[in-house]
């Protein structure tokens, strides 16, 4: 007789998204003639750049011919894309061996199908607020979770507990959900902890082209010793609007070896076994992100978004309101006023003046009391949710 | 200390398809002036047709423009996709809801992730000869694997045997690499079986367009009861020439209930929390192969490769030679001449006519003495790789 997985039946079903959609229908639906501006869901909403467009339209016509049809590819992504991711990491100083870069169909598959390399009995250090993927990608495994607390007092950067051993460590930054992001000294500790106790750190960079002051790193191997600690997790889906494109790269340094085993062995066997690899087509548009005239398409897409925090974070400093991130990310992670719980803020925002953003509460416990706006919108909305959540302060 | 899987290092490392590189490869250097035919991958050459290239491009062109720019989408795919799907299936007789349909980047990925929803504790039963990745996913995950015979005496297609109890079925129809194909009877012998003992089958039907004969089913589906304990995954890979495209389904049925909890839901539940979905414009295209316009163009395709397996049917036919397959399948799989074992013929084949096909020994115990051909090649290399075998057989 078949026996499910039962670690599935532990999982709490994420009401977060579709709880938010149903309070904006409710909203509408009384409501027609009034224009929510969300501000909730973080989606980019710039289309693909031209050197990308180009570059999509050429793979397409190559599957059209005979003579330059791509049938099956390398699991581990073409050499021209990896060659080109390698080439962005040196642009910022961090060397790659082709070999220890693999492309993958976004971060959000790789840090679940990452763990199927390490062993169910391994305990995981996750913060708290978190995106919800690392804590039930290890409840379907069955692992000990324990949680680390992000809060105001650490700014949403926790550092590491010795007295906590831990074998397999999440750290995101920049932030989702709280835009917080670590220096070089916070990322040592974390490095230096994961190597003193023999544990991983999955390191999501999905932000990381966020990152505009020099002081804060944009990859994990930018500090000494993560390349014997760290497996980096990224993706082009905010670099360069791949959400509905997907496409993204995975970085297993050869030092990584635990139990005498390369772990960049054991992934690349996990993926020739259970992938076949991205899209040529996409594969070809990703490699003209990289291009000169790609990165500075994408760079601009990105000085729109930057333009967006930049009137969020002005705004909340107009108003002497506590918040993480803007700056270096693309969310914004305030304190709700007059000690507001996060839902209650909700309501009051869309009902008041129909801005949608996402209740802190539902990334963990801690962000409770917290809100996340994010700066992926058009830049004219940005301008009138801000203008509208100012009114909406002046009367608390 | 992290821990590693160390499931990973039962697995043995597959040298086959390396193995065959590196002989054709020291035969080329030492014969230059020699042309080497190919018939031993099981990949496609004709290009896409042209109703899937217009579709791409026209989905490309969407993503340029920020009206019709997709992000983020369902990650079981776009209805639009699934609805086709779901048509394709109604059009040979079996009718099934949108939401038992999954868009997946291809079966094998779906045929390793769809293991995360057992428990690890199930016994698994798999044919030998077989498609190397149902063995080395399930021992990944530690599960007890139990093999059945295929052979010359039950024609490469193995049927249940009464003393064995299994939980997890794999059934490839047509089959990798043997090219057998169940008739309605045989599946429905193993769809009795799996209601009796409880089992789940996993029915790959990656070659399903290849079946011409209206005496075989297509569709698991086709057989009474197998709603009850059938998962269907399917590719476009074959169908429509996408392995470098990447774009396939996986049907699970709502009425696949174990320990009281629909297979349907922790499915769901798996992709999206570890998958984001398939390229926007991969849909678009594959949506295409559904068209009118579509169908009829891939058919072409098809036909073309068929009228290659016609050819060598032909010619194993004349030559009096034992096989299986080719007449609804794209594989050949024929008896090695002499009681040579498989390995052998391939060095004889190469050596003597420089035609490359793959050692049935590499497909298991069972695949010794037996050679797999492929039908993906061009008309005129199928051909004249037919007279070359003719040859060498005479003088065998």
């Amino acid at each position: 007789m078949l026996k499910i997985n039962k670690n599935y039946l532990q999982l709490n079903e994420s009401y977060l998204f579709s709880t938010i959609a149903r309070k904006i229908k409710a909203f509408t639906d009384e409501h027609p003639d009034k224009r929510v501006i969300r501000m909730g869901i973080g989606d980019v909403t710039r289309p693909l750049c031209g050197a990308v467009i180009d570059s999509l339209h050429d793979g397409v016509s190559e599957m059209a011919s005979a003579d330059t049809f791509r049938g099956y590819g390398p699991e581990q992504g073409y050499d021209f894309l990896r060659g080109a991711v390698q080439g962005y990491y040196a642009s910022f100083g961090v060397n790659l061996d082709m070999n220890e870069i693999f492309i993958s169909d976004g971060a959000k598959s790789d840090i679940g199908n990452i763990l199927d390399i390490f062993d169910v009995d391994n305990t995981v250090l996750i913060p708290d607020p978190v995106y919800p993927v690392y804590v039930d990608t290890n409840m379907m495994a069955g692992r000990k979770i324990l949680f680390m607390n992000a809060n105001a007092d650490n700014n949403f950067l926790p550092l590491p507990d010795e007295s906590v051993k831990a074998d397999i460590i999440y750290i995101c930054s920049p932030n989702n959900p709280t835009g917080a992001v670590y220096d070089y000294d916070g990322l040592k500790k974390w490095v230096d902890y994961a190597n003193d106790c023999g544990a991983v750190i999955l390191f999501d960079a999905a932000y990381e082209a966020f990152v505009a002051e020099d002081r804060l790193p944009r990859s994990i191997y930018e500090i000494e010793g993560a390349r014997r600690c760290a497996i980096e997790l990224c993706s082009l889906s905010k670099t360069a609007g791949f959400t509905g494109t997907r496409c993204g790269y995975t970085v297993v340094p050869s030092q990584l070896v635990f139990d005498g085993v390369a772990l960049n062995k054991l992934w690349l066997r996990r993926q020739t076994t259970k992938f076949n690899g991205v899209p040529y087509i996409v594969q070809k548009g990703a490699a003209a992100v990289f291009s000169p005239e790609g990165l500075v398409q994408v760079r601009e897409n990105i000085d729109y978004y930057r333009r967006n925090a930049a009137v969020m974070t002005a705004a909340f400093d107009e108003m002497g309101v506590w918040y993480t991130g803007g700056k270096n990310s693309p969310y914004i992670w305030f304190k709700c006023p007059s000690d507001m719980k996060s839902w209650d803020f909700f309501d009051l925002l869309l009902n008041e003046q129909q801005v949608v953003g996402t209740p802190g509460a539902g990334f963990g416990r801690n962000g409770e009391g917290f809100f996340r706006l994010t700066a992926f919108g058009k830049y004219e909305d940005t301008v009138e949710a801000m203008e509208r959540i100012k009114k909406l302060f002046a009367t608390l």
